[in-house]
């Protein structure tokens, strides 16, 4: 039986999780100063600039400790950072983690936690540089900051789309709402969900080589990664680079396990698609004629399909829907408001 | 009457914090790409290191604040992090600031703790690009990371200290804890505490000016930050560059409210100023001979005193203290362990 964080106390918990992490993470350069000053520190590299990205979860709000093993709870939250670095053209480089555990947290959680980080960080080379722990007496909390790179004049903003932008996605947006309704549902029925939704929600993915690829081409005019949702993350291109879209509903990339949910419960794929999710896709815009080269750049990188979804228009602030019967019906874009809901 | 956060909602209370902060803070410069992006970005400037540190507070454990301001709650954190990164020689450039918020907040009290981000961000012409805030039902949680620079070469740190240096000391450590002792006891009385030490754990100051510059000499052996209590960070020193430490207790700098608050209560000054407490001076050592140069230096800086308390000694991970009766004792360490208390 593991120790509890109560019993095992700060220091030690610091020294095991550095243990852990010197044994299971990358090897710091010589350059790196990480953990054990009051600072860590390191020598940026000539020709690149520096991105920062810093992201929260709260247990119960953002994750489902009752869902979810602690390795995949490390390893959304790091997951979610490292879509962000992606996002915007580049590589996860150090990472800095914040922690508020219950004293009741035990010992082997939390380096599971940290396993997770682990899993998402060694791939890239990334490396854990610093961070705390703090008690917390009420739900436990990681906040992460992640420091990637990205050569300097190959970074994607959302503020540079063009009208007559081509719209792509990768993935099929929409799973992981499906999964956790779907999780949700078979809690209240006592049953037991296996489900790709399910692991779409439990264990989502980041499409950051996939994002860095296509930086490197210098062909995407706007990118965002669709953690506000599809529409919310289209609605952030839109508003910061002054522009409209449309999309055409049949267009959008189901998945076939999406569609096999919708049957069965009252609403259509779309609903799922357009919504908030806890999908991690990648949202780009480029020149229609070069979305052959970003299509083929992606599938070099991965098996991750890529689909044009609609245009981005001069209509401002307005994001159309075309239905496959050829109607037109103005969206309103919903992102997440923390505090409302 | 201000509007509760859960009245506003997120997104307004986000652009409510952008609007102050971009009319308030510094202004961006032109290769800086902030709020409003997946991630923020910028140039790293040739010739420097960058020094990243990260800490919490969590309300009720790191602040009361039934005794505090917002814009003191603003100020202690951001400081926490501005003197770790003086601490190490380097001056703060950018910060990202992740908020974990009651509903009940009222939106004045947030925009307050931001203008005391601000209040100490503004002298050094840093700049907050990036966070993120998150609805909290327990405890509100304030976790801050702060990026710095260094010129390359001129890093001082913590575990660099030499045997025969001497230990100096800035300003007066132990007036915060004895401040908070004295708030909880007027609380239970019902009376009003105005004193030095009640300000100096309700607005604590950070030594960034006078690391930076006791760095630009380059005579600094080993610096550190007191926020683990004098003993605790010399004890962080000594570990760090195995070597051990005599104290001398006729030397200790005590602050004369220090003097006169112990009269009254239990305890020596001594149990103030070698404990945990929540300044944030600076612990630094050198050569003998340097002594007076980097003194020097510091009184050009501010008006904070340095004082000459002891000397590194190869007694590895030994600190002894020398009573002014000239008997020794040998101290045990101690620091703060947030999840045994």
């Amino acid at each position: 039986m593991s120790q509890t964080l109560g019993q095992v106390g700060e220091f030690r918990l610091i020294a095991k999780i550095h243990e852990m992490i010197a044994k299971e993470g990358i090897q710091p350069p010589k350059n790196l100063l990480g953990i054990g000053d009051d600072c860590a520190a390191f020598q940026p590299r000539p020709g690149y600039d520096l991105l920062v990205t810093c992201d929260c979860m709260v247990e119960d709000r953002h994750y489902l400790p009752r869902f979810m093993s602690s390795h995949d709870v490390g390893r959304r939250a790091m997951t979610l950072n490292i879509s962000d670095i992606g996002a915007m053209g580049g590589r996860p480089r150090y990472a800095l983690v914040s922690l508020g555990l219950r004293a009741d947290m035990s010992l082997d959680d939390v380096i599971a936690v940290y396993r997770g980080f682990l899993a998402e960080l060694n791939p890239f080379e990334a490396l854990i540089i610093g961070g705390n722990v703090t008690k917390s007496d009420g739900a436990n909390f990681l906040d992460i900051t992640l420091i990637g790179e990205v050569e300097s004049g190959r970074m994607v903003r959302r503020s540079t789309a063009k009208h007559g932008d081509a719209i792509l996605t990768t993935g099929y947006p929409g799973q992981a709402v499906a999964g956790l309704t779907l999780l949700l549902q078979s809690e209240r029925t006592g049953g037991r969900a296996e489900n790709p939704l399910v692991s779409a929600y439990l264990r989502p993915s980041h499409r950051a080589a996939e994002g860095y690829a296509v930086a490197q081409t210098g062909l995407a005019h706007a990118m965002i990664d669709t953690s506000d949702g599809l529409m919310g993350d289209l609605g952030h291109i839109c508003d910061e680079s002054r522009v409209g879209a449309v999309i055409y509903e049949k267009n959008l990339p189901v998945a076939p396990a999406l569609i096999q949910f919708s049957e069965h419960s009252g609403q259509t794929p779309l609903d799922y698609i357009l919504k908030e999710s806890d999908d991690y896709e990648l949202l780009l815009t480029c020149a229609p004629d070069n979305v052959g080269r970003i299509r083929h750049i992606i599938e070099k990188t991965s098996k991750i399909p890529v689909t044009e979804i609609g245009k981005i228009t001069e209509d401002k602030g307005k994001i159309r829907i075309i239905t496959p019967a050829g109607e037109s019906r103005l969206s309103t874009v919903s992102g997440w408001d923390h505090f409302s809901k």
